[in-house]
């Protein structure tokens, strides 16, 4: 029997390949995907915390069958799961972070098959949490399991974080991570919370933005103020907001806070190359979001305004009166949520000095500010494309899917990333297995079992790529 | 016995003079005022829909007394009370307006004592209603009855029309006095529902700001977007809203919509000395407003601002996450509502194709705009200082004060009285008996007697003034 040379292992010719395994494997990988999605584990939900303590044994019992060691810590929330393969002095090591929760399931009557009742359908299997993140969290497990069950040991040593608070907003999981650094020590750390391109588009997430949000309280008048007797002397808290918020982005869509932009870093020529091959169509993009056309940071293309240039939103405008119909008020307050959202190298906490100071510099006679962090900044985080570990999981995606990944970005904020990058390792892999097309959150969430079993297969080869760097 | 010259009445020698007349029936009128304000007639609860009634035959009944020709008129809301003296041809014709509807009463237990129970402490009567609008519609009542009732005909028809739905926005009175303008015609216009410029310092009323007002809703994406997905790509409806909303006015605090002060007229040199006189305390100003300073157009005072300058201000605005903490939204939709106060000659029509166009002008790609109108939108209202009836009702206010008034204006817009300058006559009095500080609309709702009687007093010796035209 011939095998193709690329799936080949040297390292022992007698045990069984990796496409064999996987092959031999493939139902009852199935079988465990079905059995972990069976498993109501939604964090926001009191009445699902044994659903979230099953699942935690479950992948717990997992590991002890592959004689990793095992502890469930708890936390002030729902439990951690913790596994280590046995130690081999001198390997390096790799965290494997996941989550086991899921989100809630309404609005449940539009689902087509209930969201605790794994269905096939056209290759894809229905049910919370599926995509987000149980399917590729899985894969990850039973990528290692091939190297852990057949006794081809490889010079790598697995540490898996799998946590149970993501979709409640927990985040208890940062504070634990600084707080054990040293049990939690690698050299690589893998993850697969991040979306492919598109399908058959396989994507490594190589940079992320931060976020730096805020509540901008104005306060005029001791009282909402008759606007007749009043308008026109006396300052309008509303009219006030609007002209501070306005001056924070200029009118070719740069923001005009002094020192915004001294730390940005510009892509390297290679990182903008990758970029550039991504096929997007700005017009698609724009119809997909109901709109004619858009704006943004001149000079930029929609995708570097979405990934890797910084930007200003305001989230929410409160203030006066919002009811139906028209009342004559100078009201006394309003207020904004606005964030910014930030790329690697750009401090937080600069930018909140300089911010404090612009704003009171627009802030009009009769109006008191005050302006609150919401949480306490995320700054951005960059993988460089052509480190080493890069390249390994490149090759390893290859092999998994039989194709090149893209290289992308994500324009939103993982914190936990950034506390990675902050306190463990910053040769942080994000592979892309699920699609953005998967409903995560919604309902008729679902997951490809072909993305499945190819993430498997990546995962596998990606822990011989590490350990041969 | 002798009177002092200036009461003397040297159309009848034998008749009881004023002064004489309203010192003899003091106890009377208060006595009167006491009855009227007993009645509940709240016209916004439907529970008082009798008590309503009851107030418009109460004042009919008085009428009667008098020998006017009464009408209860049936409205949509409450009646209107319409009374007419016997004609006199070819005699100058003065029409009265009032309102015998009150307030709505909540805070109930914020009373002294019981809102329909007047009661007098320190020369005051404390009932619902006493200074908005029954005792200064009454003092004219009463000023009428000294000529009707002690047989000195003056060469004046009077005509009344006292509404019900003042305090409930009914708003049907405006479309009634453009229906019925013949029935209404009249040469001069008196009405008391405008304060004195403070204790001891009567005032009339020389012009009114007029409003437009709008509401702007913008709408962007199809449905609220992850921020971080989309940020700084896709327009943001609550900046779109802030850009625009902060150009309308620009940083010497004018309004830069174009054409905006075309047909703005500036005071006369005569009504602008009137405004110098005024004794106007910036700082007090501010300090009640609860506010260390405040801003307006540059190069005019704060009453200019507040009387005779047209003003800007928003009453709402409204978009996004409003909720606690923080939501990273970028919003489908935000909206504002807003106006302008208006002075005299400019048009709310052409205001309104030009905001509409500035608007289209700033409204930026992937953003739809919508601009609504809430109402027709009022012109402003002046009366010429020196016409012959202001100096009558100077006089007028002379003899029943003991002190020249003050002409003031007032930055609020009553629509009815542009309605009456349109429809009726531009001799428009509006002779200030009640003070700002008589708590209109709020608890402990107050009327000074002796602001009462110097009204009766005012309006008796006025309608003389008016006859000898």
């Amino acid at each position: 029997m011939q095998y193709p040379e690329e799936i080949k292992m040297p390292e022992s010719p007698k045990k069984p390949t990796l496409n064999d395994y996987l092959n031999e494997n493939r139902e009852r990988f199935e079988r465990s995907l079905f059995e972990l999605l069976a498993i109501p584990s939604v964090s926001a939900q009191s009445a699902h915390e044994s659903d979230c303590r099953r699942a935690a044994e479950w992948l717990a019992g997992d590991f002890r069958q592959m004689n990793f060691s095992v502890k469930i810590l708890e936390t002030d929330e729902h439990p951690l799961v913790f596994a280590e393969s046995p130690k081999i002095n001198g390997a390096p090591t790799v965290l494997v972070y996941g989550h086991y929760d899921v989100q809630p399931t309404d609005p449940e009557n539009a689902w087509q098959t209930p969201p605790f009742s794994p269905t096939v359908r056209d290759g894809k299997v229905y049910a919370r949490g599926a995509t987000d993140d149980k399917g590729p969290m899985l894969a990850h497990i039973l990528g290692t399991e091939y190297w852990e069950k057949t006794g081809q040991t490889l010079r790598l040593n697995w540490k898996f974080l799998l946590e149970g608070d993501e979709e409640c907003g927990g985040g208890g999981i940062e504070e634990y991570v600084r707080r054990n650094a040293e049990m939690l020590a690698c050299d690589y750390l893998v993850l697969s919370d991040t979306p492919q391109f598109g399908p058959g588009q396989p994507a490594i997430t190589c940079g992320l933005r931060g976020i730096s949000y805020y509540e901008l309280k104005l306060t005029g008048p001791r009282q909402d103020l008759h606007s007749g007797l009043f308008g026109g002397a006396i300052t309008n808290p509303c009219t006030a907001l609007t002209k501070m918020l306005s001056a924070i982005k200029d009118d070719r869509g740069k923001i005009a806070v002094p020192g915004f932009y001294d730390d940005v870093q510009r892509l390297t020529p290679e990182m903008h190359a990758q970029l550039e091959i991504l096929a997007f169509n700005e017009d698609e993009f724009y119809a997909d979001a109901g709109v004619s056309g858009g704006t943004g940071e001149e000079g930029f293309s929609v995708l570097e305004r979405r990934w890797v240039r910084p930007s200003f939103d305001i989230h929410g405008l409160s203030g006066g009166y919002q009811g139906e119909g028209g009342k004559t008020i100078l009201p006394a307050s309003a207020s904004a949520k606005f964030s910014f959202r930030l790329v690697p190298n750009q401090s937080p906490e600069k930018i909140h000095r300089s911010l404090e100071t612009f704003l009171q510099k627009h802030c009009p006679a009769g109006i008191r500010m005050e302006l609150i962090p919401l949480g306490k900044g995320t700054g951005g985080v960059t993988v460089d494309i052509s480190s080493p570990c890069m390249q390994a999981a490149v090759r390893a995606m290859e092999f998994g899917f039989g194709r090149s990944p893209f290289f992308i970005w994500e324009g939103g904020s993982i914190p936990l990333v950034a506390t990675f990058a902050e306190c463990l390792t910053r040769n942080i892999m994000m592979i892309g297995l699920s699609q953005s097309t998967d409903n995560a959150h919604g309902p008729n969430e679902h997951f490809s079992l072909a993305d499945f079993h190819r993430g498997i297969k990546t995962s596998a080869r990606l822990w011989r790529e590490l350990a041969s760097l």
